[in-house]
């Protein structure tokens, strides 16, 4: 059975532009939706904006301004039946979500909104959003009733620069608001979705992967204390993670923290959810994990101090410099980056210490806060990938 | 290359007698010591006395009494060139490991111990604890000088019931005190382990096991944490966790807590050792871990306790039963038992709370302090395995 519709996907993010490419080579007639004009001439021409993304270039030289039109008007979509809703939520400097991107985005999307229609949220949120949050925007925008749309919550699973096979391969989850739904949901996105699972709600759909990123979390902040007792203990914590893991053992990498949009944001959903509940005993491990992890600066700038004082120089004089800021390697973003506070609170200890990374300009740098340096300047280089400190 | 050695394996438990049984059935000649008289015997007649072993059966019978003999004696492994020390690591109450077994055992091996002997210890312990305890325990008793006898570390893998398949295709590491015996015993066990790995050295074999212990431990405190955010929002875990978990993502199983000689004591080994450094911020998730895992019992109190107001009696009169009472279902132990410890705070509490196992007579559940009444008896029972509370 092939349902016939006509698909708005709105955002056409790292996450959403993925989605739509593949929603079109299926065969649908898919109108992307983005607030950026000059995103959407560029993908309706048949360029991709996210060179390092597999496979992305061929979809949208293919169906770029063809079967997937993409447009900054919502009026645009106005003859569409499903609309996939795909854009960013953003936290505030406590953790707190800021619904104001996709409060404005379902409002548009219940301005267009007729009876019968789906519409299907993607973005990572806390648990109850869908049912709550945006089953109210869309009434009160469209002026129709709860029973009169169909709503569901489906969370992306990609990762950048797997997206496609992501899409192609991975299972993906998705819930209803309603037992009818998640029925008329499951029916429309199979058609693209190969590897799909009906869940029994929109809610466990939201939890599903608000709790993938708690255990990466904290599997993270407990490697970082593993790696933290060896180097105490004097034992090589890389050679026991490798021997330590197997199929039943997964150890994850040490590091300076966790950076990006994802992981570091997506426990506080919990937290300040069971806070607000007073709760408070159900999210300690949550909590404590979160600022473990983002106190390993100071665990970083400890060992780099100590090694400081190895150079024959006044602590103040000594050239301290941080290879890589970005969040994580290869990626030129800054949210959250751990390594970026690293070196900012270096500087913040009047150290001399700078930054280089392979990604950024000296003037990129610069617009950080940071003084640029070459690594081969410097008399200490702490490379944030790969954990080392290097004394030159 | 076949390396003739007769070899000694102290201590013929769980652990230890399945080892003892595949080294006899790779060729070797094997002197098995245990202070258990009557189990020798057993052993010697050709009895398994660890039935649910898969496999244990049919070495036993071959083997028990001809190339495995099992003795009381030390002094019968006195011409033995390889030791391998099998015996248990107990804590105290406040979670100190008390080695006096382990240093009974290493004094008899030093009595006997040659000029060129390999000893081998395989219980789980400490890091650190071959070099320091074990070598001095040596030096002591055999009057050898440290390079006068090779010294290693391999870490039982075993898991009750499936010892022998883990023996012979699980991967198995080990290291030595210094180079040359880690290079001694490797050679030694690859001809009965075939996936032997060589670390660099006994230390980092004393880590790894100690990790794996500890990732068990705080992965069950993140799902008991996760279950209880679930039970709270309103969302089925069980349903949740199934379809969150995919090749990297690895959510365990909500329990009432740890019990056993092996994960609720591991995470100890560090966190003890970190604080005697006073590094108290390298343990804290390992601690709260604990802490929180052992608080599950709270929590199952209290959800039984609101159950309890549901029942038409005066509180004090509802009639409960807590059906398990062993740590895990199958094995009748108690050590660090949770289900034993939540009859008993149900109890304290006030409440009438009984207990019933499917492994235990009347007397049995009696011997433990507890009430014993049929689950049809009851009220209200708990299935502490299960984690379901049935109102009758």
């Amino acid at each position: 059975m092939v349902i016939f519709t006509k698909i708005a996907v709105v955002g056409l993010g790292n996450a959403g532009l993925p989605l739509a490419a593949v929603i079109a080579d299926s065969g649908q007639s898919v109108v992307g939706v983005d607030i950026d004009r000059h995103r959407c001439e560029r993908i309706n021409r048949g360029e991709n904006p996210i060179p390092q993304e597999a496979g992305l270039d061929q979809l949208l030289k293919m169906h770029g301004g063809q079967s997937l039109l993409a447009t900054a008007d919502f009026s645009d979509a106005a003859s569409c039946t499903v609309f996939i809703v795909i854009v960013p939520l953003f936290v505030d400097d406590m953790f707190n979500p800021d619904f104001c991107i996709l409060e404005s985005a379902f409002r548009s999307v219940g301005s267009i909104l007729k009876e019968g229609d789906l519409v299907v949220l993607e973005t990572t949120v806390p648990p109850g959003t869908t049912d709550d949050k945006v089953r109210s925007w869309l009434q009160s925008a469209s002026g129709l009733s709860s029973g009169q749309f169909f709503l569901a919550y489906s969370p992306e699973r990609i990762m950048t620069g797997y997206s496609i096979s992501r899409l192609r391969e991975f299972p993906k989850v998705i819930g209803g608001a309603d037992q009818e739904s998640g029925i008329a949901a499951y029916q429309v996105y199979r058609q693209f979705i190969p590897n799909l699972k009906l869940v029994s709600s929109a809610r466990v759909a939201e939890m599903i992967k608000v709790m993938e990123g708690c255990y990466r979390d904290v599997n993270i902040a407990l490697a970082n204390e593993l790696y933290r007792i060896a180097e105490e203990l004097g034992v090589d914590f890389a050679e026991a993670r490798a021997q330590a893991n197997h199929p039943y053992c997964h150890i994850h990498l040490p590091s300076t923290g966790v950076g990006g949009h994802c992981i570091p944001v997506y426990p506080w959903f919990l937290i300040r959810e069971m806070e607000r509940r007073e709760c408070f005993d159900r999210c300690r491990l949550l909590r404590l994990a979160r600022e473990q992890n983002d106190l390993m600066i100071d665990h970083w700038a400890q060992r780099i101090l100590l090694e400081c004082m190895r150079v024959d120089k006044p602590l103040g004089q000594v050239r301290i410099c941080v290879k890589g800021i970005t969040y994580r390697q290869g990626v030129k973003e800054f949210h959250h980056s751990r390594n970026l506070a690293l070196a900012h609170l270096l500087a913040k200890k009047g150290l001399d210490a700078r930054a280089w990374d392979e990604l950024l300009s000296k003037e990129e740098v610069e617009a950080k806060g940071l003084r640029w340096m070459l690594p081969e300047d410097a008399d200490i280089v702490f490379d944030s990938f790969e954990l080392e400190i290097r004394l030159r």
